[in-house]
């Protein structure tokens, strides 16, 4: 028998709890012993609970039991997760987690920990919820150079962008009914404004390059900018417009990192995830593209992670399992002035082309038979980011109004 | 430093004997050890080979080396795979293969006898090539009951579909075009028979419900009486036909397992998987639908999933991975002819819905703009495939040829 702690008895740790309780059977075949649910740390009174004896609000009853091997933190956010979490694997417990947050924000430092005290630090429910991301990431393409990993990493963002291309609904109203739905929190500035998303690419690469990425040094754009005739356009262009987490190796050893919407195009695996489904590509030098796609976020899928984990770690009591990265100082990260991709612009004014072409040289306009009058789409080749924006400036000082843009994945 | 040995020099083989070259690196970073490739054993001479001096034709070089705690085998088919396996297994030496033949037949065996040897049985790369799917289902998904798998399994099939749909491309010619482009056989039965595909579902299905499937049990159908009709109908039904593995459980315990062309869904995921790919869509009770995308078959994508493998048995060469089922006798398998779907029919005759709907009950006529003159298709409601297969008689013995059948796919 192992002896388990649950920290947070909210969505998912309640979830961790019924499926410990509802899958013991299968749970037990896998392992070979028991899982056993000793403490639950919640403030809050559940006295209905069927685990109600288990409950305790002394952080202590977890980090002074030494029965307890492994402990689940599914608090969220960083206080008091952060320091929680340390002093648990400094007493030598193994932590499964799946708060992006903490582990985008302190990964590597609790990997190193984790390594010094010869413990598991485990966390797959971090990114995609119940789809096998990180394991497989971290095992079956071991044999790969990963030269890419785009995806869908937020299920809010997608629902939206997806009922505005498929019920040409506005994006405030799209965001009314996720939140309606229970997929977007009433304050939704970290889905929509791109803050998840970016947590999540920055575990990828991390995970993927060795180094660890910090989210502040991430370009990330959010979708609230997204209008029904970008969407429109997008269309008329054979795109669809997605909210992307995307990690390139560049040649000179360098990543480039973003988040940001973009157009992507109809025949791309990621451009049918629609919903509040995710679905995350992974380049590898040998595997070529391999796509994982589910519901990235959920009660029971993503509490179905974490306890994989908790087997994981019951497994591995006495061995580590190789997931670890280093530090990383952000000096590995290319500037996103010098990222390169092809652009959307739509401005105001009907007689822009030249203009456009001499600016920024070969470019191809979106014929649209519904247009906004007045209004003009085109999209240029291939141009760093910093020269575009330059060259957006330029167009401005023309009296153009430049009304969106948006970049075209090469995805 | 491990050392392993490797059984057949072929595509595979040398793939895996490349990627422990190339990666080496990467593979010393992950293991913390090097993997040495100490034998090679092949009938065939490689003088230019970079590692022309470990090749060796006789099997007892390996067997009776000690040093060698890993043997790859991806020879392919029984004999001499089946034989060589067991020998290593009962010799304490960890197998990973790529046969999916040696599996389909002889996993519950191999298993059982890698358990008494308390070493490693692996198969990563047996399905969906480069695609991790095996250690997925045996780890990340431990926390879930599978309810169903179904799958794109063979890239074969998969390429011929995806001409005749895309390109309106007849069955024979877009057969040819694969066999130029290497992606099916000079004797193609295997694949476009769908024994492939067969051996792949019986591999999941005993994993995903701890009994042994054998193929010869399955229920199995090629795609050879597909016909460009056929495609043109599905597509104005809103579906494509693609050659699907699927496993489901039912309420009863027992589990409904077949190999049969289905119309799927133009929104279900695996509708989009398209030419070479293989998809493979795990349905958890917790985690809901779970799809893994890309390349099934080819050198590289293969042996990268084998050398994840062998990296995982050089990690775990004194404890054992759960990857299990034991022997079965076949009796949880449900007898096709219980097996339930609704049925698209093609029949030559034009006033015929009268007679369907009377054998039939609800029947949906599919119209079509250029349908061939003189011939009616329609989709009946929920019927098991027993009474279809008496329907289908019944109708045939008032006269009415009947051209083609073919399953609807709940997917």
């Amino acid at each position: 028998m192992v002896s388990v702690a649950i920290m947070g008895h909210g969505v998912v740790g309640s979830g961790v709890a019924e499926i410990l309780t509802t899958h013991k059977k299968k749970l037990f075949a896998g392992l070979g012993e028991e899982i056993y649910v000793k403490k639950i740390l919640d403030l809050r009174e559940f006295p209905d609970s069927p685990l109600a004896d288990r409950f305790t609000k002394n952080f202590d009853d977890i980090l002074n039991d030494i029965e307890i091997r492994v402990v689940v933190e599914v608090m969220g956010g960083l206080k008091p997760a952060y320091d929680y979490v340390k002093r648990c694997l400094k007493a030598g417990k193994n932590v499964v987690t799946s708060n992006k947050e903490l582990v985008a924000a302190h990964g590597a430092e609790l990997l190193s920990i984790a390594k010094e005290e010869n413990v598991n630090f485990l966390f797959e429910a971090s990114v995609g919820g119940g789809i096998p991301i990180i394991r497989p990431m971290s095992q079956c393409l071991v044999a790969n150079n990963v030269d890419e990993v785009a995806g869908i990493l937020n299920g809010t963002t997608n629902f939206i962008l997806t009922k505005m291309i498929a019920d040409g609904m506005q994006f405030d109203d799209a965001l009314k009914l996720a939140q309606d739905l229970g997929f977007a929190e009433r304050n939704p500035a970290a889905d929509i404004e791109g803050h998840d998303a970016c947590r999540k690419i920055c575990i990828l690469a991390s995970l993927a390059y060795g180094k660890h990425i910090y989210p502040d040094s991430v370009h990330t754009e959010g979708i609230t900018k997204i209008t029904l005739e970008d969407v429109k356009y997008a269309e008329a262009f054979g795109c669809v417009i997605k909210l992307i987490g995307k990690v390139k190796k560049l040649d000179d050893g360098r990543i480039d990192i973003m988040v940001a919407p973009m157009f992507v195009p109809e025949e791309s695996q990621l451009a049918n995830i629609d919903y509040e489904f995710n679905g995350i590509m992974v380049r590898g030098d040998c595997t070529g593209d391999v796509v994982f796609y589910g519901k990235g976020a959920g009660k029971l899928p993503t509490a179905s992670a974490v306890v994989a984990d908790v087997v994981d770690c019951c497994k591995h009591l006495k061995t580590r399992k190789f997931l670890y990265w280093t530090d990383g100082d952000g000096k590995n990260i290319l500037p996103i002035n010098e990222s390169v991709s092809a652009m959307y612009v739509r401005v105001l004014g009907s007689d822009i082309m030249a203009k456009a072409a001499e600016l920024f040289g070969t470019v191809t306009k979106i014929e649209m038979a519904d247009a906004e009058s007045g209004e003009t789409a085109f999209v240029t080749s291939e141009v760093a980011y910093g020269e575009f924006t330059d060259k957006i400036k330029a167009l401005e000082s023309m009296d153009v109004e430049v009304k969106s843009t948006i970049r075209i994945g090469d995805l």
